[in-house]
Protein backbone atom coordinates (compact mmCIF):
# COMPACT_ATOMS: atom_id res chain seq x y z
CA UNK A 1 0.00 0.00 0.00
CA UNK A 2 2.81 2.30 -0.35
CA UNK A 3 2.44 5.23 -1.99
CA UNK A 4 -0.97 5.23 -1.14
CA UNK A 5 -3.04 8.56 0.55
CA UNK A 6 -4.65 8.08 3.48
CA UNK A 7 -8.82 8.26 2.46
CA UNK A 8 -8.04 6.10 -1.00
CA UNK A 9 -11.40 5.05 -1.80
CA UNK A 10 -11.52 2.05 -3.84
CA UNK A 11 -12.95 0.80 -7.21
CA UNK A 12 -14.63 -2.49 -9.18
CA UNK A 13 -13.45 -2.17 -12.23
CA UNK A 14 -14.85 -4.30 -15.09
CA UNK A 15 -12.17 -4.10 -18.08
CA UNK A 16 -12.36 -5.34 -21.36
CA UNK A 17 -9.18 -5.75 -24.13
CA UNK A 18 -7.67 -6.92 -27.53
CA UNK A 19 -5.15 -8.68 -25.86
CA UNK A 20 -2.60 -8.53 -29.42
CA UNK A 21 -1.03 -5.34 -28.08
CA UNK A 22 -0.10 -5.99 -24.56
CA UNK A 23 2.45 -8.15 -23.35
CA UNK A 24 -0.11 -9.38 -20.83
CA UNK A 25 -1.53 -8.32 -17.12
CA UNK A 26 1.33 -7.56 -15.36
CA UNK A 27 4.35 -6.40 -15.61
CA UNK A 28 7.65 -9.00 -15.28
CA UNK A 29 10.21 -8.12 -12.98
CA UNK A 30 13.20 -7.85 -14.39
CA UNK A 31 12.05 -7.80 -17.80
CA UNK A 32 12.46 -4.77 -20.32
CA UNK A 33 10.06 -2.16 -20.41
CA UNK A 34 6.92 -3.21 -21.56
CA UNK A 35 3.21 -2.10 -22.45
CA UNK A 36 0.91 -4.19 -19.45
CA UNK A 37 -3.11 -3.68 -19.40
CA UNK A 38 -2.13 -2.83 -15.74
CA UNK A 39 0.46 0.05 -16.73
CA UNK A 40 -1.44 1.78 -19.18
CA UNK A 41 -4.43 1.82 -16.84
CA UNK A 42 -2.55 2.90 -14.20
CA UNK A 43 -1.07 5.67 -16.18
CA UNK A 44 -5.11 6.51 -17.73
CA UNK A 45 -5.44 7.21 -13.49
CA UNK A 46 -2.43 8.53 -12.03
CA UNK A 47 -3.76 11.94 -13.32
CA UNK A 48 -7.12 11.78 -11.84
CA UNK A 49 -6.15 11.17 -8.00
CA UNK A 50 -3.35 12.27 -5.71
CA UNK A 51 -0.49 10.25 -4.87
CA UNK A 52 -0.05 6.78 -6.44
CA UNK A 53 -2.82 3.94 -6.58
CA UNK A 54 -2.82 0.34 -6.24
CA UNK A 55 -4.78 -1.85 -9.33
CA UNK A 56 -5.05 -5.23 -9.05
CA UNK A 57 -6.68 -8.02 -11.40
CA UNK A 58 -8.57 -10.98 -10.75
CA UNK A 59 -6.93 -12.97 -13.70
CA UNK A 60 -3.31 -12.12 -14.80
CA UNK A 61 -3.75 -12.97 -18.40
CA UNK A 62 -0.52 -13.51 -20.60
CA UNK A 63 0.99 -12.18 -23.33
CA UNK A 64 -1.78 -11.92 -26.09
CA UNK A 65 -4.77 -13.17 -23.76
CA UNK A 66 -8.00 -11.04 -24.53
CA UNK A 67 -10.49 -10.04 -22.00
CA UNK A 68 -14.42 -9.38 -21.78
CA UNK A 69 -15.05 -9.04 -18.19
CA UNK A 70 -11.61 -8.70 -15.96
CA UNK A 71 -12.30 -7.66 -12.67
CA UNK A 72 -9.73 -5.29 -11.13
CA UNK A 73 -9.56 -3.49 -8.04
CA UNK A 74 -8.70 0.25 -8.05
CA UNK A 75 -7.30 2.15 -4.55
CA UNK A 76 -6.46 5.82 -4.91
CA UNK A 77 -7.67 9.05 -3.79
CA UNK A 78 -9.60 10.63 -6.24
CA UNK A 79 -12.87 13.00 -5.63
CA UNK A 80 -14.64 11.46 -8.53
CA UNK A 81 -17.79 9.23 -8.46
CA UNK A 82 -17.68 6.18 -9.93
CA UNK A 83 -19.32 6.88 -13.25
CA UNK A 84 -17.67 10.40 -13.51
CA UNK A 85 -14.30 8.03 -12.84
CA UNK A 86 -15.05 5.48 -15.71
CA UNK A 87 -15.55 7.92 -18.23
CA UNK A 88 -12.37 10.35 -17.54
CA UNK A 89 -10.64 6.73 -17.50
CA UNK A 90 -12.55 5.73 -21.07
CA UNK A 91 -11.30 9.38 -21.93
CA UNK A 92 -7.63 8.54 -21.50
CA UNK A 93 -7.02 4.90 -22.56
CA UNK A 94 -6.30 3.67 -26.07
CA UNK A 95 -8.51 1.60 -28.40
CA UNK A 96 -7.94 -1.08 -27.32
CA UNK A 97 -8.64 -1.20 -23.56
CA UNK A 98 -12.09 -0.09 -21.91
CA UNK A 99 -13.57 0.22 -18.36
CA UNK A 100 -16.85 -1.05 -18.84
CA UNK A 101 -18.30 -0.91 -15.55
CA UNK A 102 -16.71 0.98 -12.64
CA UNK A 103 -18.37 0.79 -8.94
CA UNK A 104 -17.54 1.31 -5.46
CA UNK A 105 -15.63 -1.01 -3.31
CA UNK A 106 -15.28 -1.74 0.28
CA UNK A 107 -12.04 -0.29 1.56
CA UNK A 108 -9.12 -2.71 0.94
CA UNK A 109 -10.99 -4.74 -1.20
CA UNK A 110 -8.81 -6.95 -3.30
CA UNK A 111 -9.65 -8.26 -6.87
CA UNK A 112 -7.48 -11.13 -6.92
CA UNK A 113 -8.32 -12.37 -3.65
CA UNK A 114 -12.27 -11.82 -3.90
CA UNK A 115 -12.67 -14.06 -7.01
CA UNK A 116 -14.30 -16.93 -6.33
CA UNK A 117 -15.00 -18.55 -9.97
CA UNK A 118 -13.43 -17.62 -13.51
CA UNK A 119 -14.82 -17.84 -17.04
CA UNK A 120 -12.44 -18.69 -19.92
CA UNK A 121 -13.39 -18.81 -23.43
CA UNK A 122 -10.76 -20.93 -25.91
CA UNK A 123 -12.07 -20.41 -29.61
CA UNK A 124 -10.26 -22.95 -32.38
CA UNK A 125 -10.39 -21.71 -36.14
CA UNK A 126 -10.73 -25.50 -37.25
CA UNK A 127 -11.06 -24.62 -41.37
CA UNK A 128 -7.75 -26.03 -43.69
CA UNK A 129 -6.92 -22.31 -44.22
CA UNK A 130 -6.33 -19.76 -42.18
CA UNK A 131 -9.13 -17.33 -41.84
CA UNK A 132 -7.96 -13.31 -42.09
CA UNK A 133 -11.08 -12.50 -40.22
CA UNK A 134 -10.71 -14.63 -37.45
CA UNK A 135 -7.05 -13.39 -37.21
CA UNK A 136 -5.80 -12.80 -33.64
CA UNK A 137 -8.64 -13.91 -31.78
CA UNK A 138 -8.95 -17.55 -32.87
CA UNK A 139 -6.36 -19.76 -32.90
CA UNK A 140 -5.82 -21.91 -35.67
CA UNK A 141 -5.61 -25.70 -36.06
CA UNK A 142 -5.89 -27.08 -39.36
CA UNK A 143 -6.40 -31.07 -38.91
CA UNK A 144 -9.69 -31.92 -38.77
CA UNK A 145 -10.94 -32.29 -35.02
CA UNK A 146 -13.41 -34.63 -33.67
CA UNK A 147 -15.51 -32.86 -31.72
CA UNK A 148 -17.39 -35.74 -29.95
CA UNK A 149 -13.96 -37.39 -28.85
CA UNK A 150 -12.92 -33.76 -27.08
CA UNK A 151 -16.06 -33.72 -25.61
CA UNK A 152 -16.33 -36.65 -23.92
CA UNK A 153 -12.60 -36.30 -22.55
CA UNK A 154 -13.36 -32.79 -21.19
CA UNK A 155 -15.53 -34.64 -19.35
CA UNK A 156 -12.52 -36.14 -17.34
CA UNK A 157 -11.71 -32.72 -16.58
CA UNK A 158 -14.49 -31.89 -14.37
CA UNK A 159 -14.56 -32.11 -10.52
CA UNK A 160 -11.86 -30.99 -7.69
CA UNK A 161 -8.31 -32.90 -9.53
CA UNK A 162 -4.92 -32.35 -9.37
CA UNK A 163 -3.79 -30.46 -12.78
CA UNK A 164 -0.12 -30.49 -12.37
CA UNK A 165 -0.39 -32.18 -15.98
CA UNK A 166 -1.70 -28.75 -17.44
CA UNK A 167 0.87 -26.38 -15.02
CA UNK A 168 3.83 -24.23 -17.67
CA UNK A 169 6.57 -25.75 -16.35
CA UNK A 170 8.64 -24.02 -13.56
CA UNK A 171 6.04 -22.62 -11.81
CA UNK A 172 5.75 -22.67 -8.24
CA UNK A 173 2.46 -22.85 -6.45
CA UNK A 174 1.57 -24.65 -3.20
CA UNK A 175 -1.17 -26.96 -4.87
CA UNK A 176 -1.54 -28.03 -7.92
CA UNK A 177 -5.30 -28.93 -7.19
CA UNK A 178 -8.43 -27.04 -8.65
CA UNK A 179 -11.87 -27.78 -9.02
CA UNK A 180 -13.52 -27.25 -12.55
CA UNK A 181 -16.98 -27.14 -12.52
CA UNK A 182 -17.63 -26.49 -16.35
CA UNK A 183 -15.52 -27.56 -19.98
CA UNK A 184 -17.50 -28.12 -22.47
CA UNK A 185 -16.65 -28.43 -26.12
CA UNK A 186 -19.08 -26.75 -29.14
CA UNK A 187 -18.71 -27.45 -32.53
CA UNK A 188 -21.27 -25.69 -33.98
CA UNK A 189 -19.83 -26.82 -37.75
CA UNK A 190 -18.41 -25.19 -40.36
CA UNK A 191 -14.93 -24.71 -38.37
CA UNK A 192 -15.42 -22.94 -35.27
CA UNK A 193 -14.66 -25.21 -32.34
CA UNK A 194 -15.22 -23.20 -28.66
CA UNK A 195 -13.72 -24.32 -25.21
CA UNK A 196 -16.02 -22.75 -22.22
CA UNK A 197 -13.99 -23.35 -19.11
CA UNK A 198 -14.77 -22.28 -15.59
CA UNK A 199 -13.56 -22.75 -11.75
CA UNK A 200 -12.72 -21.77 -8.91
CA UNK A 201 -9.01 -20.53 -9.46
CA UNK A 202 -6.53 -21.35 -12.57
CA UNK A 203 -2.84 -22.61 -12.54
CA UNK A 204 -0.59 -20.88 -15.58
CA UNK A 205 -1.33 -21.94 -18.70
CA UNK A 206 -3.70 -24.35 -17.62
CA UNK A 207 -6.27 -23.33 -19.81
CA UNK A 208 -4.27 -23.39 -23.12
CA UNK A 209 -2.69 -26.44 -21.90
CA UNK A 210 -6.42 -28.15 -21.40
CA UNK A 211 -6.69 -27.00 -24.96
CA UNK A 212 -3.93 -28.08 -26.59
CA UNK A 213 -4.54 -31.36 -24.79
CA UNK A 214 -7.99 -31.50 -26.21
CA UNK A 215 -6.72 -30.77 -29.78
CA UNK A 216 -4.35 -33.96 -29.69
CA UNK A 217 -7.75 -36.22 -28.58
CA UNK A 218 -9.61 -34.60 -31.08
CA UNK A 219 -7.13 -34.96 -33.96
CA UNK A 220 -6.34 -38.49 -32.72
CA UNK A 221 -3.03 -38.74 -31.71
CA UNK A 222 -4.33 -39.39 -27.70
CA UNK A 223 -7.17 -41.50 -27.20
CA UNK A 224 -10.20 -40.40 -25.17
CA UNK A 225 -9.17 -42.21 -22.25
CA UNK A 226 -5.68 -40.85 -22.41
CA UNK A 227 -6.98 -37.58 -20.57
CA UNK A 228 -7.62 -39.18 -17.09
CA UNK A 229 -4.41 -40.87 -17.51
CA UNK A 230 -2.56 -37.59 -18.10
CA UNK A 231 -4.06 -35.99 -15.22
CA UNK A 232 -3.32 -38.83 -13.10
CA UNK A 233 0.38 -38.92 -14.57
CA UNK A 234 0.88 -35.45 -13.27
CA UNK A 235 3.37 -35.25 -16.07
CA UNK A 236 3.69 -31.69 -18.08
CA UNK A 237 5.22 -33.89 -20.42
CA UNK A 238 2.81 -36.46 -21.40
CA UNK A 239 0.06 -33.66 -22.13
CA UNK A 240 -0.21 -31.55 -25.67
CA UNK A 241 1.49 -28.41 -26.31
CA UNK A 242 0.37 -25.48 -25.22
CA UNK A 243 -2.32 -23.96 -27.68
CA UNK A 244 -1.88 -20.26 -28.72
CA UNK A 245 -2.31 -17.41 -26.43
CA UNK A 246 -4.44 -15.25 -28.86
CA UNK A 247 -7.53 -18.27 -28.82
CA UNK A 248 -7.58 -17.08 -25.08
CA UNK A 249 -10.42 -14.88 -23.57
CA UNK A 250 -11.06 -14.22 -19.71
CA UNK A 251 -15.37 -13.62 -20.26
CA UNK A 252 -16.34 -13.24 -16.88
CA UNK A 253 -15.03 -13.02 -13.28
CA UNK A 254 -17.52 -13.67 -9.85
CA UNK A 255 -16.82 -12.44 -6.49
CA UNK A 256 -18.64 -10.86 -3.83
CA UNK A 257 -19.27 -8.20 -5.50
CA UNK A 258 -20.72 -9.84 -8.61
CA UNK A 259 -23.75 -8.66 -10.21
CA UNK A 260 -26.64 -11.03 -8.23
CA UNK A 261 -28.40 -13.52 -10.37
CA UNK A 262 -25.36 -14.60 -12.33
CA UNK A 263 -24.20 -17.36 -10.30
CA UNK A 264 -21.14 -19.74 -11.67
CA UNK A 265 -22.23 -22.95 -13.86
CA UNK B 1 -7.52 -9.05 -72.53
CA UNK B 2 -4.47 -7.19 -73.10
CA UNK B 3 -1.49 -8.67 -71.82
CA UNK B 4 -3.49 -12.28 -71.69
CA UNK B 5 -1.50 -15.24 -73.09
CA UNK B 6 -3.83 -17.60 -75.61
CA UNK B 7 -4.20 -20.92 -73.76
CA UNK B 8 -5.28 -18.60 -70.50
CA UNK B 9 -7.38 -20.42 -68.26
CA UNK B 10 -10.20 -19.13 -65.87
CA UNK B 11 -10.62 -20.23 -62.08
CA UNK B 12 -13.76 -18.83 -59.49
CA UNK B 13 -11.85 -17.73 -56.43
CA UNK B 14 -13.57 -16.99 -52.77
CA UNK B 15 -11.78 -14.62 -51.01
CA UNK B 16 -11.76 -13.97 -47.29
CA UNK B 17 -10.00 -10.47 -46.09
CA UNK B 18 -9.66 -7.86 -43.22
CA UNK B 19 -10.58 -4.42 -45.01
CA UNK B 20 -8.88 -2.80 -42.08
CA UNK B 21 -5.45 -2.98 -44.10
CA UNK B 22 -6.77 -2.82 -47.82
CA UNK B 23 -7.94 0.59 -49.55
CA UNK B 24 -10.56 -0.96 -51.25
CA UNK B 25 -11.30 -3.84 -54.07
CA UNK B 26 -9.83 -1.84 -56.72
CA UNK B 27 -7.33 0.80 -57.53
CA UNK B 28 -8.64 4.29 -57.68
CA UNK B 29 -7.41 5.54 -61.46
CA UNK B 30 -4.91 8.70 -60.82
CA UNK B 31 -5.22 8.19 -57.06
CA UNK B 32 -1.80 7.59 -55.27
CA UNK B 33 0.02 3.85 -55.21
CA UNK B 34 -2.68 2.07 -52.79
CA UNK B 35 -2.61 -1.23 -51.10
CA UNK B 36 -5.62 -2.90 -53.18
CA UNK B 37 -7.07 -6.57 -52.49
CA UNK B 38 -7.19 -6.88 -56.22
CA UNK B 39 -3.16 -5.77 -56.61
CA UNK B 40 -1.87 -7.77 -53.61
CA UNK B 41 -3.79 -10.64 -55.41
CA UNK B 42 -2.37 -10.39 -58.78
CA UNK B 43 0.91 -9.61 -57.24
CA UNK B 44 0.82 -12.83 -55.60
CA UNK B 45 -0.67 -14.37 -59.06
CA UNK B 46 1.85 -13.09 -61.35
CA UNK B 47 4.24 -15.57 -60.36
CA UNK B 48 2.63 -18.50 -60.78
CA UNK B 49 1.42 -18.17 -64.53
CA UNK B 50 2.69 -16.78 -68.06
CA UNK B 51 2.12 -13.34 -69.11
CA UNK B 52 -0.65 -11.24 -67.41
CA UNK B 53 -3.14 -11.97 -65.68
CA UNK B 54 -7.08 -10.86 -65.36
CA UNK B 55 -8.59 -10.20 -62.31
CA UNK B 56 -12.22 -8.97 -61.39
CA UNK B 57 -14.31 -9.08 -58.15
CA UNK B 58 -17.89 -9.54 -57.89
CA UNK B 59 -18.27 -6.83 -55.52
CA UNK B 60 -16.08 -3.96 -55.55
CA UNK B 61 -15.98 -3.10 -51.82
CA UNK B 62 -14.35 -0.08 -50.62
CA UNK B 63 -11.50 0.72 -48.53
CA UNK B 64 -11.99 -0.80 -44.87
CA UNK B 65 -15.06 -2.88 -45.91
CA UNK B 66 -14.39 -6.73 -45.05
CA UNK B 67 -15.52 -9.65 -47.24
CA UNK B 68 -16.14 -13.09 -46.05
CA UNK B 69 -17.49 -14.60 -49.70
CA UNK B 70 -16.14 -12.34 -51.85
CA UNK B 71 -15.95 -13.76 -55.26
CA UNK B 72 -13.25 -13.17 -58.32
CA UNK B 73 -12.84 -14.33 -61.58
CA UNK B 74 -9.21 -14.78 -62.15
CA UNK B 75 -7.76 -15.53 -66.20
CA UNK B 76 -4.04 -16.86 -66.84
CA UNK B 77 -1.85 -18.92 -68.24
CA UNK B 78 -0.97 -21.31 -65.84
CA UNK B 79 0.01 -25.20 -65.65
CA UNK B 80 -1.75 -25.40 -62.08
CA UNK B 81 -5.07 -27.15 -61.08
CA UNK B 82 -7.18 -25.20 -59.07
CA UNK B 83 -6.58 -27.13 -55.65
CA UNK B 84 -2.58 -26.01 -56.41
CA UNK B 85 -3.02 -22.91 -57.36
CA UNK B 86 -5.00 -22.36 -54.30
CA UNK B 87 -2.68 -23.43 -51.75
CA UNK B 88 0.38 -21.36 -54.14
CA UNK B 89 -1.68 -18.26 -53.69
CA UNK B 90 -2.17 -18.56 -49.99
CA UNK B 91 1.48 -19.52 -49.17
CA UNK B 92 1.79 -15.82 -51.16
CA UNK B 93 -0.47 -13.68 -49.70
CA UNK B 94 -0.39 -11.42 -46.63
CA UNK B 95 -2.39 -12.53 -43.17
CA UNK B 96 -5.24 -10.61 -43.60
CA UNK B 97 -6.07 -12.44 -47.11
CA UNK B 98 -7.21 -15.90 -48.31
CA UNK B 99 -8.45 -17.75 -51.06
CA UNK B 100 -11.04 -20.04 -49.51
CA UNK B 101 -12.40 -21.81 -52.61
CA UNK B 102 -10.91 -22.26 -55.87
CA UNK B 103 -12.71 -23.94 -58.61
CA UNK B 104 -12.40 -23.94 -62.30
CA UNK B 105 -14.52 -21.74 -64.62
CA UNK B 106 -15.17 -21.34 -68.30
CA UNK B 107 -13.09 -19.88 -70.34
CA UNK B 108 -14.01 -15.60 -70.22
CA UNK B 109 -15.80 -16.55 -67.55
CA UNK B 110 -16.64 -12.75 -64.94
CA UNK B 111 -17.20 -12.70 -61.51
CA UNK B 112 -18.43 -9.27 -62.28
CA UNK B 113 -21.23 -10.12 -65.04
CA UNK B 114 -22.16 -13.86 -63.16
CA UNK B 115 -23.10 -12.30 -60.24
CA UNK B 116 -27.32 -12.19 -59.68
CA UNK B 117 -27.41 -11.34 -55.85
CA UNK B 118 -24.69 -10.63 -53.19
CA UNK B 119 -25.67 -10.86 -49.05
CA UNK B 120 -23.85 -8.00 -47.10
CA UNK B 121 -23.98 -7.64 -43.64
CA UNK B 122 -23.67 -4.31 -41.68
CA UNK B 123 -22.65 -4.58 -38.32
CA UNK B 124 -23.41 -2.50 -35.34
CA UNK B 125 -22.06 -2.13 -31.79
CA UNK B 126 -24.52 -0.48 -30.01
CA UNK B 127 -23.16 -0.21 -26.35
CA UNK B 128 -22.59 3.21 -24.74
CA UNK B 129 -19.11 2.83 -24.86
CA UNK B 130 -16.46 2.13 -27.42
CA UNK B 131 -15.37 -2.12 -27.12
CA UNK B 132 -11.82 -2.98 -27.64
CA UNK B 133 -12.68 -6.65 -29.05
CA UNK B 134 -15.10 -5.39 -31.60
CA UNK B 135 -12.83 -2.43 -33.02
CA UNK B 136 -12.33 -2.72 -36.81
CA UNK B 137 -15.47 -5.15 -37.11
CA UNK B 138 -18.30 -3.12 -35.90
CA UNK B 139 -19.42 0.17 -35.74
CA UNK B 140 -19.95 1.96 -32.50
CA UNK B 141 -23.40 3.78 -32.12
CA UNK B 142 -23.11 4.37 -28.80
CA UNK B 143 -27.11 6.48 -29.11
CA UNK B 144 -29.80 3.29 -28.01
CA UNK B 145 -31.18 2.03 -31.18
CA UNK B 146 -34.91 0.79 -31.12
CA UNK B 147 -34.43 -2.36 -33.30
CA UNK B 148 -38.17 -2.41 -33.57
CA UNK B 149 -38.25 0.89 -35.40
CA UNK B 150 -35.56 -0.44 -37.39
CA UNK B 151 -36.98 -3.25 -38.28
CA UNK B 152 -40.54 -2.04 -39.38
CA UNK B 153 -38.74 0.65 -41.72
CA UNK B 154 -36.73 -1.66 -43.20
CA UNK B 155 -39.20 -3.43 -44.63
CA UNK B 156 -40.39 -0.51 -46.93
CA UNK B 157 -36.87 -1.05 -48.49
CA UNK B 158 -38.17 -4.49 -49.73
CA UNK B 159 -38.53 -4.65 -53.28
CA UNK B 160 -37.83 -3.06 -56.62
CA UNK B 161 -37.37 0.33 -55.80
CA UNK B 162 -35.30 3.53 -57.28
CA UNK B 163 -32.36 3.63 -54.05
CA UNK B 164 -31.45 7.06 -55.28
CA UNK B 165 -31.61 8.55 -52.18
CA UNK B 166 -28.96 5.75 -50.99
CA UNK B 167 -26.52 6.34 -53.48
CA UNK B 168 -23.02 7.72 -53.03
CA UNK B 169 -22.74 12.13 -54.45
CA UNK B 170 -21.48 11.99 -57.76
CA UNK B 171 -22.26 8.58 -58.83
CA UNK B 172 -23.07 7.91 -61.91
CA UNK B 173 -25.15 5.06 -63.23
CA UNK B 174 -28.04 4.33 -66.15
CA UNK B 175 -30.56 3.44 -63.37
CA UNK B 176 -30.51 4.07 -59.56
CA UNK B 177 -33.55 1.26 -59.55
CA UNK B 178 -32.57 -1.84 -57.60
CA UNK B 179 -33.77 -4.82 -56.03
CA UNK B 180 -33.74 -5.85 -52.77
CA UNK B 181 -34.70 -9.07 -51.50
CA UNK B 182 -34.22 -9.18 -47.86
CA UNK B 183 -33.22 -6.30 -45.34
CA UNK B 184 -33.41 -7.60 -41.96
CA UNK B 185 -32.50 -6.09 -38.60
CA UNK B 186 -31.31 -8.32 -35.59
CA UNK B 187 -30.91 -7.58 -31.78
CA UNK B 188 -29.97 -10.23 -30.16
CA UNK B 189 -29.61 -7.77 -26.88
CA UNK B 190 -26.64 -6.90 -25.60
CA UNK B 191 -26.02 -4.23 -27.80
CA UNK B 192 -25.00 -6.16 -30.99
CA UNK B 193 -27.74 -5.32 -33.62
CA UNK B 194 -26.78 -6.81 -37.21
CA UNK B 195 -28.33 -5.40 -40.81
CA UNK B 196 -28.71 -8.33 -43.39
CA UNK B 197 -28.94 -7.32 -47.23
CA UNK B 198 -29.30 -9.01 -50.07
CA UNK B 199 -30.18 -8.16 -53.42
CA UNK B 200 -29.16 -8.26 -57.08
CA UNK B 201 -26.61 -5.16 -57.55
CA UNK B 202 -26.25 -2.16 -55.41
CA UNK B 203 -25.49 1.20 -55.78
CA UNK B 204 -22.49 2.92 -54.34
CA UNK B 205 -22.33 3.15 -50.76
CA UNK B 206 -26.09 2.21 -50.63
CA UNK B 207 -26.11 -0.54 -47.38
CA UNK B 208 -23.95 2.32 -45.38
CA UNK B 209 -26.49 4.81 -46.82
CA UNK B 210 -29.27 2.45 -45.66
CA UNK B 211 -27.64 1.72 -42.62
CA UNK B 212 -26.87 5.32 -41.16
CA UNK B 213 -30.21 6.01 -42.26
CA UNK B 214 -31.74 3.14 -40.35
CA UNK B 215 -29.96 4.08 -37.44
CA UNK B 216 -31.28 7.16 -37.55
CA UNK B 217 -34.72 6.10 -37.30
CA UNK B 218 -33.88 3.75 -34.41
CA UNK B 219 -32.67 6.25 -32.33
CA UNK B 220 -35.55 8.45 -32.78
CA UNK B 221 -34.10 11.25 -34.90
CA UNK B 222 -36.39 10.09 -38.00
CA UNK B 223 -39.71 8.62 -38.04
CA UNK B 224 -40.21 4.56 -38.93
CA UNK B 225 -42.62 6.10 -42.08
CA UNK B 226 -39.73 8.61 -43.13
CA UNK B 227 -37.87 5.66 -44.91
CA UNK B 228 -40.27 5.28 -47.98
CA UNK B 229 -40.74 9.09 -47.99
CA UNK B 230 -36.99 9.67 -48.17
CA UNK B 231 -36.87 6.72 -51.02
CA UNK B 232 -39.52 8.35 -52.66
CA UNK B 233 -38.00 11.31 -52.66
CA UNK B 234 -34.52 10.68 -54.73
CA UNK B 235 -32.72 12.69 -52.08
CA UNK B 236 -29.00 11.93 -50.82
CA UNK B 237 -29.39 14.96 -48.23
CA UNK B 238 -32.74 13.56 -46.99
CA UNK B 239 -31.09 10.50 -46.41
CA UNK B 240 -29.15 9.62 -43.21
CA UNK B 241 -25.22 9.69 -43.04
CA UNK B 242 -22.63 7.13 -44.70
CA UNK B 243 -21.91 4.73 -42.08
CA UNK B 244 -18.67 3.77 -41.55
CA UNK B 245 -17.26 1.23 -43.49
CA UNK B 246 -15.56 -1.19 -40.85
CA UNK B 247 -19.13 -2.49 -39.92
CA UNK B 248 -19.67 -4.18 -42.99
CA UNK B 249 -19.10 -7.35 -44.85
CA UNK B 250 -19.45 -9.03 -48.05
CA UNK B 251 -20.50 -12.04 -46.33
CA UNK B 252 -21.89 -13.89 -50.18
CA UNK B 253 -21.93 -13.76 -53.74
CA UNK B 254 -24.40 -15.63 -55.55
CA UNK B 255 -23.58 -16.72 -59.61
CA UNK B 256 -24.22 -19.57 -61.85
CA UNK B 257 -21.75 -21.41 -60.97
CA UNK B 258 -22.20 -21.14 -56.73
CA UNK B 259 -22.14 -24.43 -55.29
CA UNK B 260 -26.23 -25.54 -55.95
CA UNK B 261 -28.87 -25.72 -52.64
CA UNK B 262 -28.19 -21.94 -51.83
CA UNK B 263 -30.07 -20.11 -53.73
CA UNK B 264 -30.59 -16.02 -52.19
CA UNK B 265 -33.59 -15.73 -49.77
Amino acid sequence: MSGIESGARCFRLVLEYDGAGFEGWQHQAGARPARTVQGVLLEAASVLGRGGARLRGAGRTDAGVHAEGQVASLAFATELAPERLQAALNARLPQDLAVVECRPAPPGWDALRAAVAKHYRYRIWNGPRKSPLRQGRWAHFPVPLDTARMAAAARDCVGRLDFAAMQAAGSDVRTTVRTLSRLEVSGAGGGEVVLDVEGEGFLRHMVRNLAGTLAEIGRGRFEVSEMAAILASGDRGRAGPTAPAQGLTLVRVWDDLSPRGSAPT
